[in-house]
């Protein structure tokens, strides 16, 4: 049976209906009816081609929550009618050094969701039994696909750099990706330090979790907090004043960017060396992060904050998201 | 009794004969009569006031290995007459809460050996008890001096990085530093990979514990090693091709800074960021970390390999050092 998805057929052109022929279900391989899919700032950047990597016909979407509706021979752990989630990752070899050490995330054969692929801007959509992800029954599938991409995304550095709950914490920009920190990183018992670009924002930043908030670029709020924090988790992508966030830091503070930052960062060793600072970086998360995180989401009522569009008003979402309007992230759902 | 030093009257000129008074001895200090001293590139540094932060007269001296002469009413857990050592830090306050944290190197207090104070090219030289660090009775006093300075430098990376003995590592730079982190990183288990700019230096690193040299400045022998090392320690302070270290790096791996370097580094997030990267920096290690290295020093015969001056040959040795001949670190033993 086609898949009816919606594609772009060029850089940065109108989603329009596209069907495509998935072809035989593999032995490992899951497939899933969406039930709802996130927009992720990357949607919107491999859409238009800003990495160089996008293939057209472009079908989105890697923030998915569904129903698994057909499963291959092999596949071990996901059983139909269940509910799960996919995010950035559809695929790893399961073979190498990484996947062998549980960092599938890390997997030199892994397969990008959108990329050479076609993603969740479909009624289905498919993926290795490894990263369909089962939903806990207290999390609510309607809200749950963001947390498989931007969601992980900022769960992980925490698990990486074992950050602890008497640490105080940064999280720089206030968005899809930074609402979740917030929360995750006040239910982990730190204190929280939101940095924002936005005033609008900071009732709600401190509504999701955080103790205070400082604007990102104001040079003297930066200043007053020299020395004060254990760990800033940047998932801004523009180029800050990274000198005084790095001052912001206690000794041993770490440095911690998710953000797709292009520019160069001038690094001034010095600034690191004398009280033993890093800089550090990681992709999305490992499908046992990932359950890790559900079960934490489960346990402390993590949710995204999401603008919900029906799947065929996607041309409208995408504007309101580059408008920089999604408050905190958008989710289509499926027309029924 | 005064102090018998050599010192410097301003910016980069001759050492001459200088005696001072040091006063009554403070309830928690210790007096230390110089066995040996190494010389440190950043005894050459202050000395010509390239960090901005010398005072003249200026004595250096920071690798020190001597018997202690004379103890405060206040010091514990060193006796006079005890063979001890004495690095980079004189003094810490003991209260704040790294040093209450055994972090004594990252104290907010703390006081270097040779900045607003009198070192150790001289007959005695004072510190507090904490940093005087008792010497093993199987650590030869005459070689001893640069493992408190340079030596800690690099073997506290591989504490603070908690490095395993099943890892790939690296170390940039075989001089005063580096001969020290190949024995180190060769001890500790790892498979050891010596990045030089000189030729002539390949053999001895081999023999100091490298497994294989690689040349620092040939950017092809650079990309054949990409994605195969754990760990690199950069001890040069020289600006490198940095992505190229960066790309050198396994899943996970780091890269680690202790060099000097001025020139700020162009950081490519995303070079950190696919496969978890991350760049740090450490300044010296403390107390409890000496002790540990000291240890590791006894069971493993480790030492720095050095050339030894009479003190009072002190210009001769100076200007060897900044011809960059040092193999691979010059020692000032005390004039009989």
């Amino acid at each position: 049976m086609k898949i009816q998805a919606y594609a772009a057929k060029g850089q940065g052109t109108e989603f329009i209906p596209f069907e495509y022929d998935p072809g035989e279900l593999g032995p490992e391989e899951v497939e899933i009816q969406v039930e709802a899919c996130g927009i992720c700032h990357s949607d919107l950047s491999v859409w238009k081609n800003e990495w160089g990597n996008a293939e057209y016909p472009f079908v989105g979407g890697h923030e998915i929550a569904g129903v698994v509706s057909a499963v291959g021979s092999q596949v071990r752990h996901v059983q139909e009618g269940q509910r799960v989630g996919l995010g950035w990752f559809a695929r790893s070899c399961m073979g190498c050094e990484h996947c062998l050490a549980g960092d599938h995330n890390l997997c030199v054969e892994r397969k990008d969701t959108i990329i050479g692929r076609y993603g969740g801007f479909a009624d289905r959509v498919r993926c290795h039994w490894a990263w369909a992800i089962p939903l806990p029954d207290a999390i609510d599938i309607r809200t749950a696909g963001p947390l498989f991409c931007g969601g992980v995304t900022v769960f992980n550095p925490i698990i990486q750099n074992a950050v602890r709950p008497t640490d105080r914490v940064g999280v720089v920009g206030i968005g899809g990706l930074g609402h979740m920190a917030l929360q995750f990183l006040d239910r982990w018992g730190c204190d929280v330090t939101a940095f924002t670009s936005s005033p609008g924002k900071a009732e709600e930043a401190r509504k999701f979790g955080a103790d205070r908030v400082v604007s990102s670029r104001d040079d003297t709020e930066l200043e007053e907090i020299a020395g004060s924090l254990d760990f800033i988790l940047v998932t801004a992508n523009a180029a800050l004043h990274w000198d005084l966030y790095i001052q912001a830091l206690r000794p041993k503070g770490k440095l911690h960017i998710v953000g797709a930052v292009l520019e160069p960062i001038p690094l001034n060793v010095f600034s690191l060396l004398m009280e033993q600072k890093s800089i550090s970086a990681t992709p999305l998360g490992s499908p046992a992060t990932m359950r890790t995180m559900l079960d934490f989401c489960a346990r402390h009522h993590i949710a995204p904050q999401i603008e919900d569009f029906p799947m065929s008003s996607i041309n409208e979402a995408f504007a309101r998201l580059e408008d920089g309007k999604a408050r905190y992230r958008i989710v289509l759902t499926r027309d029924d």
